[in-house]
């Protein structure tokens, strides 16, 4: 069996294809599903070493002095490196620009320098013979701090008198660098489009509301690991669960200050990401380890290191004002994003005003967006970074408005819906988009019409992702069976050697199953940018279409000289080279693969592909109608029936479309229920294991039902990519819904038992 | 420092290069001498069965029966298979027509069928937890033999009534099946050119001698090993020690009847191979032993297996007739080669007569050349296999041709020396080769000339190989920083990784160093044949010469785009990009690098070439000049003085081109000298361990100086193939400096002290 049999929901685009739509097994799914497949922490060698990392303590304290003598002396030791042992790079050296202050900051998180910033901030490490031994150790190491008061939310960090984190901080001010005032506020930016005055003068009704979001984990099951050898010659090579072969070599080197090409990195399998494995962590400091020692270092995080120590995404605080006239028009929108970047400047506040207002045509807009350092680990991405916080804020207030004109909140959002030619308030102008055609998919679900029952109550929300397109590089080689092999550089968080493996093959009109695609490592293969950012199986996807087009023309080149003809009169047809010349003049694709050794020699095709920035084939939009039953006496929410609607562009691999439509408002479910960092007053994490953080188990949450739209973008076949937009819609949505069924405005995440409660007190 | 001091003794070829001709170390260097690179038995992982051969007590027998009950009953065994346990292949199935009897013989040697061909002959494997388990284990297998006598050399296997291997065999004589008699002759061909009977009338001079020599092995040091993980979705993953991944995965796959993209081989490092990894013997066992026990399960071979079960190569009985005037012409040349194939078809005996008088421009000659099985492990490829049997006789015989006529052995040579034009007896027509470069520098060289000692004796010889082009895929990405990564197909034996990367830095102007080569498995690189007939610096230099011409065009696109000027216009020069256009245009290979990924993305390139069949280039000619001292009370012959000269069109890397031909040396020193399959009466090898068969020491051996002609090949930068040719003329050279030295001519292998005062007794 190659295909499942059950229904797809795909809203089908109109082009058929052979392989492309179908649902065959995954390439990688019986060494999954059998154990055989390697990640991260399954990494052996002789003469391993295990590493382990000390940690701080304390959310935010000056480093006195560290003693490491006792572990080094202790038996089965044979490395123990701090900050002092990167190589150093001086402040504000003339040559190095910029970039200095970013590997300071790249290094401090990896090992910390002076001081510590959150708690779990990784301050020394240890390898020795054993876990245990490692573990012996770091209690060894002698630490003396100087706790100092810490800011734990954009609201603390903001505030007049807040403990500083970095004295070199200045905000840079709408491009202006504030010189002379020590802040947590990195930057602030601004996106104006119109004028919001005479929007908001122009409308009938504006509301304006102030929103809380807290610090969520993605969550991935696999914690990360790294391990590494130094060797003799000067190369290093890491082997580690990452998102991105090439991006954790390349931040490693600089790191290390080596070049690019001195370290190999060979991706093991991945036991998810969503974001949070694009940054490295235990990378340089098994190196550092590996090049003291001699010796081949792996270092595995806890669940609790996880948690404390490598990137959630941010919590923040917001602002969103929406003014409407009575006939449904939105006549303007504003929004005030301040988001917590954790421990170093970057927080996702910039993709999230990319997407806060993207489903509206609007005329008058702003959008004020703050990073705020605090003191918790920095942060990284977490699907569709920023645009799941932005959209609790926007898309709440946005169903307030059409209520209080009195609209269908679909009819609404149709009505002021982001189409081609919109140009959104950070001047991005749409391409062809799928954002009408989603609200159209939801509005016409027989979900939206379906009766509710008691204390249900249903809500809607519409989220955008921009998705990314960057490099991609493939290379296809023809086996003599009629097979190809296919090198790619993306690994496969989601299934997408799948999904690439069937866009050559589409174009060779051979079945998914005749391709052998492997991910390799970085000296095997072009470079290629991460796996994120929804970029994978659209950019991969065509660099592979591309090597398939290389080789397909190569295939048609040898078929002439075979059969004597003009290569023009050559097409591949549905897996068949055939010659308009003469019609006797036909082979199917395995009968010339099988020819190829003695017409000259074996085919290989190659394609780099640099398929563009942010925002590649207009993005994806995706919807969600939730409905959910909310427990009076207790507050307790259950999510009772769900639909997410998402443009897929066309789906490769309708399955692995539908899986990530699912994994993404599983994940938005969590968040806007039950997931938060809960922080004690000293700023420590108090439910850092996964009994305590409450992620929804399939018992918590009922089947999510999908509809695929297909509204094609700008790829040869028409892929957007789906990894993201699903996560941004739910939390909104939800609250939209317990509104519904409470009347009960939720203006903070989680909206746990307790926040329901405590909110129904202060509201009634 | 990237380049060694020591003065090379190269005849240099006319073309400067900046890469090319120097003497970087080796990229696989640090990771060999740390220990750190993984050989064949190096493989692990979790759950790894260990397996075991039960090999065959008898040199002829047939089965009976075997009883694998008690062996299967033993705690901790997994799996036994036997021959029974391959796909069966129909006898005579009209669809399969002469693969049958391929793939019957490729099973039956691998585990016999019916009946045991020679001692150590596979009969059962067993894969059990620990090797312990598996090697009690199979001495719980009973197997009933019937002893059958046994054919051990040509002699006896075409002797009338011989005891016969197969009794399917027929000899196909001069092209005709000879049908109705079984025989061990599998084949005698002919290579006629002229009319040897007016040749020989005209000669003044007419010798003819025979000649004998016993198996010899390549001897290398790492052992078979195979590990296999046949995997629930139907693909088998090998990882083996092997020369090639390709025929290695191919040949898995016809065993097993397979497709061969079901299997996938990773090659590990190598540790030698000289011809004798080339075939499989441990991997379809290692497949269908993981098949049943549903585990990984690695196979090693002990040092006596290699000696009894792997390939050797052949003894043969030869004649050679030469005639010539007193002048010095060679009139007329004939060869009887008759070869041992071992236990199934298919000796070196066709290389042996393509190889005996290549050397020669002669009017007319016969070669006859019979291929001959006999009751020893199947012959293997060793270094030019089949020419140093050959040359051992032609070159004795034509030394004493010069002898008669009063001439100098080199004048002799050259005076007949084949060249450009060169018709061959079995057809071939030579293209530019070197063979009387090669004997104009031995003659000028001063060891030519240098006075001689006490029973010290000299001897010259020239010997040729012809080389092979076959199939080879290189793929190149740029990286950022002005380096490139090289992903090839070929295992590297002898410092490939370093021959093939430089030829693809010369292309590219940048340093060997700056190259990153990676030797990957068969799902990641185009096919690419075996690495061995001397042709991987040929043709796979020649796909990564392809490769980065591919980069260089794409490359001065992209200047010509960042430049905006035509393409035309721009060359690459010594690593600098420079437009015609203007004389500030201009950037280094590294600044473009840098730019690449903001300027439309990275670069690859690919090749894959079909390099041609045997004989690619013309060959290689290698000549020797050998002092020996031989001891007139013991016959123990020393070797005091030893230089090698050799074609190698132009050497890549001298110092690796130097070390193929002082192991090529080596080798034929060894088999001159020393080693030998010493078999008792009963077809037992009495000598199988390496105290016992004696391979020549360091302490054995002079230093072996080398002379590198350079006469340009039709390759990119003129190279020949350097594996093989030097190990042709050893035998006869130090033959005829024993001559020189005792007056006694040697007509057998090898010229051990025993052997040599036999001959004194015989010939005083």
């Amino acid at each position: 069996m190659t295909t499942t049999e059950y229904e797809s929901n795909v809203i089908l685009s109109s082009v058929d294809y052979n392989v492309v739509g179908t649902r065959p097994i995954r390439h990688d799914g019986a060494d999954k599903v059998t154990g055989r497949a390697l990640y991260g922490a399954d990494f052996d060698t002789a003469g391993l070493l295990h590493g382990k990392i000390l940690r701080s303590p304390h959310a935010h304290a000056n480093i006195v002095s560290i003693d490491a003598s006792k572990a080094e002396a202790l038996a089965g030791v044979l490395a123990v490196v701090t900050f002092a042992d990167f190589p150093q790079v001086s402040d504000g050296a003339v040559d190095f620009g910029e970039e200095v202050t970013t590997v300071h900051d790249l290094q401090s998180n990896i090992l910390a320098r002076h001081k510590v910033l959150y708690k779990g901030h990784a301050v020394a490490a240890v390898a020795a013979t054993n876990p245990h031994t490692a573990e012996e150790a770091v209690k060894l190491i002698e630490v003396e701090y100087e706790v100092l008061p810490s800011a734990m939310t954009v609201q603390d960090a903001m505030a007049d008198g807040a403990p500083i984190l970095h004295e070199s901080m200045r905000t840079n001010e709408l491009g202006e660098t504030i010189e002379d005032t020590p802040s947590n506020v990195a930057q602030h930016f601004q996106h104006v489009k119109g004028d919001v005055s005479e929007g908001f003068a122009d409308a009938d009704v504006v509301i304006e509301r102030e929103f809380n979001t807290v610090t969520v984990h993605q969550g991935y099951i696999e914690p990360h690991a790294a391990s590494a050898v130094w060797n003799p010659d000067g190369r290093l090579h890491i082997w580690c669960s990452t998102q991105g072969a090439f991006p954790a070599r390349d931040a490693t080197a600089e790191v290390l200050r080596l070049s690019v090409s001195q370290v190999r990195v060979t991706p093991m399998e991945i036991g998810g990401g969503f974001g949070g494995k694009i940054p490295i962590y235990l990378e340089p400091v098994a190196a550092m380890l590996s090049k003291k020692s001699g010796r081949a270092v792996k270092l595995v995080m806890s669940r609790a290191d996880v948690f404390e120590a490598s990137g959630p995404t941010c919590g923040c605080n917001m602002k969103v004002k929406v003014g409407a006239k009575n006939d449904g028009t939105i006549t303007a929108m504003q929004a005030y994003l301040a988001f917590e970047a954790g421990a170093y400047a970057g927080s996702p506040v910039g993709a999230g005003a990319m997407c806060v207002f993207a489903a509206y045509d609007v005329e008058n807009a702003v959008i004020d967006g703050y990073d705020v350092v605090v003191n918790k680990p920095k942060t990284a991405a977490y699907r569709a970074p920023g645009a799941p916080n932005a959209a609790f804020a926007a898309e709440q207030v946005v169903d307030e408005v059409a209520q209080a004109i009195g609209m269908d909140p679909l009819d609404f959002r149709m009505k002021n819906a982001s189409t081609e030619g919109t140009r959104r308030p950070d001047g991005t102008v749409f391409p062809r988009i799928g954002c009408v055609e989603v609200l159209e998919a939801m509005k016409n679900h027989p979900h939206y019409s379906a009766p509710l029952g008691e204390n249900e109550g249903r809500g809607v929300a519409i989220g955008y992702w921009f998705n990314v397109g960057f490099e991609s590089a493939v290379n296809i080689a023809v086996n003599g069976d009629g097979t190809i092999t296919l090198v790619e550089g993306s690994t496969d968080i989601g299934g997408s050697r799948a999904s690439i493996a069937m866009q050559a093959a589409e174009v060779l009109g051979i079945a998914a199953e005749s391709v052998r695609p492997s991910v390799v490592d970085t000296d095997s293969v072009g470079f290629t940018a991460v796996t994120g950012g929804s970029r994978t199986t659209y950019a991969t996807g065509w660099a592979a279409y591309d090597a398939a087009q290389d080789v397909k023309a190569k295939m048609i080149q040898r078929a002439a000289t075979i059969w004597d003809v003009d290569a023009d009169s050559i097409e591949l047809k549905d897996g068949v080279f055939q010659s308009s010349s003469d019609p006797e003049l036909n082979m199917s694709f395995q009968d010339l693969a099988g020819q190829l050794a003695g017409t000259g020699g074996p085919i290989v095709g190659t394609a780099s592909r640099n398929a563009g920035g942010m925002g590649v084939g207009g993005g994806s939009f995706a919807g969600n109608i939730v409905d959910v039953k909310v427990d009076p006496l207790t507050g307790k929410t259950d999510v009772t029936r769900f639909t997410c609607v998402q443009d897929a562009g066309k789906a490769i691999h309708p399955s692995y479309v539908e899986g990530q439509m699912q994994g993404g408002s599983v994940q938005g479910i969590g968040w806007a229920l039950n997931e938060e960092y809960y922080m004690n007053d000293d700023g420590v994490m108090a439910n850092s294991t996964l009994l305590d953080y409450r992620m929804p188990t399939s018992l918590d949450l009922p089947m999510i039902d999908t509809v695929i739209v297909e509204v094609a973008s700008d790829h040869p076949f028409g892929v957007r990519g789906v990894g993201e937009a699903n996560i941004v819609p739910p939390t909104p949505a939800i609250a939209n819904a317990v509104q519904n069924a409470t009347g009960i405005r939720m203006d903070r995440l989680p909206m746990s038992p307790v926040a329901i409660m405590e909110e129904s007190w202060k509201q009634s």
